[in-house]
């Protein structure tokens, strides 16, 4: 169940587009995500090309939810926001993933949703590493 | 575990500014959002006032997906719209809850995120009424 044009299917240049393959999850993948406005936003992908939660089973749901919580007690742990927003969308894409933003009280987009990609801050590969092992760290 | 100032929690007057009362789904409401530039859009929102998903256990988790996910499938079914957007924020409030919010191809907002509240759309008590039956017919 893959999609040659999905870049969680295929990673390599697609998924470089935007993303950094941290590690896998039970069912899924997390992902860190290039643009990074909001300090240690990540991507919990799930592990099949399907559009939405509706389209799995309970067992399936339970798992992938139990990923991104995993993932999200790791973000809370490492980079301490104030709230950690999650967010489904794919509206042109059709592959189950979940935007994991963690908001910093009156810093950007505080009290909002957040976009799509602000495409405003990205970092070195040495900052993104230290990020990712931050995470890992804290899995 | 109630907030006074939480419309979620103490319904009546402050759900009113936003939200009209569905019906109570396993350990959650199930919310109309009166704002309706998305026909359909509704809320999840979980029995008790905490901030988010990370706070419950994996049994309240698994519990309030499949709430989710029986939310999604009713609005899939009695509006169809070609994707579901599923958002949680709330930064400055404290009570979990899910934005379930349809998409339709080439309609407002379609391929990026959702507005919180777009502020524009909203309907008159029988159409929500009409919108309310069309939703509990399918759950």
């Amino acid at each position: 169940m893959k999609d040659t044009n999905c870049g969680y299917c295929m990673r390599g240049e697609l998924l470089d587009k935007f993303g950094i393959y941290i590690c896998d999850l039970s069912v899924s993948t997390l992902i860190l995500f290039k643009e990074q406005s909001h300090p240690g936003r990540c991507i919990v992908a799930y592990k099949d090309h399907v559009s939405e939660i509706v389209n799995i089973s309970e067992e399936e749901r339970n798992a992938f939810f139990a990923d991104v919580n995993r993932a999200a007690v790791a973000i809370h742990k490492a980079f301490k926001p104030d709230k950690l927003n999650y967010g489904a969308y794919g509206d042109t894409g059709c592959h189950l993933h979940m935007h994991l933003v963690p908001k910093y009280k009156d810093e950007y987009e505080w009290g909002g949703v957040f976009e799509m990609n602000p495409g405003k801050k990205f970092l070195t590969p040495e900052e993104y590493e230290d990020m990712i092992q931050r995470i890992k760290a804290e899995l």
